[in-house]
């Protein structure tokens, strides 16, 4: 597997005129390397030259679990009593001299730096043109894994539904999730889980906080798990002790937006097509100033990638493509409502992986 | 609070030069601004220039959310539809033409291009040589937020070991330590906890696998919680069913080393004093080839900050740091110990936050 993602990755590295690319830890150096780590403050990067070996520069502390997850048989190791500037250095030097190097899109600015003093004749870009390319359609094995992922994720959520009452806050929902997903065989939540209620439901991004479900309140889910090292992330919105007339309608609306969207999504159609799908429906509803984001995201080794479904967006989809679908609408000082599916592009159209109703619930 | 940070802020840029400070989600934004949101591929970012008033540049999806959780009044929105380069581009030449401008560390090396593309004729340099310097030293309030974290934390500490016995699987116990953590308070873990057994114990930042525990086990276990921002990181190792004359050897020099480093971090010590003092211990035990990172890092808004606790770190301990003291023996194919406290300089001494015992406990 990973001998044919190299050779893919080269040659889009020969079509960039690429000499050099470096991954940080992060979705990128997994998706190469078979290693997986937080990004954090010790310098630790897979150097892949266009020609020749590949190489990892490690911390000392790193080197067993390294040298265990890796088809890269090349260390080069440096103590933390050392000076990793040196250490890279000398590791860049063996591998190109000038040329232009393609830094992982997510490097920390701290070792962007680090690689202009190094090879400061190189000319530096983002790497996310060759590594996007690559990861954006996605093997079976990576299909696979999400849709187990995902099919978990299903049952998280019924397991958070089934729990939900009045006088609960929105703090002990997001133990309900997080507890849940773990029970359902996440390795960690994606994120930190949405349970956000009544107003602050308006706040696509808001978390959770102390404040207890009430009858009349909305209640937005948004919470995914991490799977083998692919993320899950969907959206419900449910409603307590009863629904007034506007959350219905509302409701109703996102989910024909989120139907009319994922109709759109066919192989060849460009994404932003499924954008406009959703928005128009939201829109000719009278709600089109409260969508106030894009209608998805690609989805895999990292909640948020390539393609995204947001206007502009004019690539084609294709078959073996997954991302989100997650119209939504947020009044301030009111409500919110989002339904989120994750999909993948499969025989020319869009099949959903996630399962769990969408239908309007009142609980 | 934040009027104080920005004076010292101001004052720093002035003796670096710099005429602009970026910062993005994360540690450093959240130490200015008040606003707390994990990193992600939209550009949002808090330019503050060294006169003149700060503003932040924020995505439409987080307008509510940023507006509702900061100081800074001025806020320049832009929509998934539009370009964040072309914003990023008018907010930046209102308040900077060449200069220096200073860029978080951790930002993305994506962002970091955009920011050479805007001010090709200003020098980029790393902001941690302000950011670091402001942070190193904990407020009041700081210091009162991770003392009730770590207190926490030991709580935890407590009943997760409670809770060990045989035949339970490493992620069986990361669980228990994620639920546990939740249930004494934190918001979240502070990272994947770390939960190794027996063989696995020897590569320090292995997580955790489906191994069961056996007797004759060391099982180290790492983790910590986000408290109000703040995160927590404690480790302890227990041994199961018995424990062998090595592994008690092993132990006890871990131990004696962690007690030497903290009688050795003194106000006004250089921090590798610290590093040394533990290293000495182990050196001394015959294990110095085992002992395979820095003795401990800073704590806060970050799990790895300054001041780090490593060879070659010749800053003085000051009253209001606070750091982990975590020596630590890994012997691959058998085991590893590590014993980790996050303490305080107060009065010129250090002080250990967490006080779950530290002897040698066998299960």
């Amino acid at each position: 597997m990973y001998d044919g993602r190299l050779a893919r990755c080269r040659s889009l590295m020969k079509m960039a005129g690429v000499d050099l690319l470096a991954l940080t830890p992060g979705p990128n150096m997994t998706y190469m390397t078979g290693f997986m780590e937080e990004p954090g403050e010790r310098l630790l990067t897979s150097l892949i030259p266009r020609e020749g070996e590949p190489l990892f520069l490690v911390p000392e502390l790193y080197e067993e679990q390294v040298a265990g997850s890796t088809w890269i048989d090349s260390l080069r190791v440096w103590k933390d009593s050392g000076d990793p500037m040196k250490e890279l250095a000398t590791a860049v030097a063996g591998l190109v001299a000038g040329g232009k190097v393609a830094l992982d899109t997510r490097m920390w600015a701290r070792f962007v730096f680090m690689f202009q003093q190094i090879v400061p004749a190189s000319q530096l870009v983002d790497a996310s043109m060759i590594m996007d390319e690559l990861r954006v359609v996605k093997g079976e094995e990576e299909i696979e894994t999400m849709r187990r992922g995902t099919k978990a994720t299903d049952r998280a959520m019924e397991m958070v539904i089934d729990a939900l009452k009045t006088g609960m806050s929105e703090r002990e929902v997001a133990e309900v999730i997080r507890s849940s997903l773990m029970r359902c065989g996440a390795d960690a939540p994606s994120f930190m889980p949405i349970a956000s209620s009544g107003p602050n439901g308006s706040q696509p991004h808001y978390r959770f906080g102390d404040r207890r479900l009430r009858n009349g309140d909305s209640v937005v889910l948004d919470f995914g798990g991490l799977f083998s090292g692919y993320y899950t992330d969907v959206t419900r919105t449910v409603f307590l002790g009863g629904v007034e007339r506007e959350q219905e309608r509302v409701y109703n609306l996102v989910k024909e937006a989120n139907e009319a969207a994922v109709a759109a999504a066919k192989a060849g159609t460009p994404a932003q097509e499924v954008d406009r799908a959703a928005r128009l429906i939201i829109e000719e509803g009278g709600y089109g100033n409260s969508f106030i984001h894009r209608t998805g995201h690609g989805i895999g080794l990292e909640v948020h990638e390539e393609p995204y479904i947001v206007d502009g967006n004019r690539r084609p989809l294709e078959d073996g493509m997954t991302f989100s679908v997650e119209p939504g609408i947020y009044l301030p000082g009111r409500f919110g409502v989002r339904i989120e599916n994750i999909v993948q592009v499969e025989g020319g159209r869009a099949r959903r992986f996630d399962q769990y109703t969408r239908d309007l619930q009142v609980i």
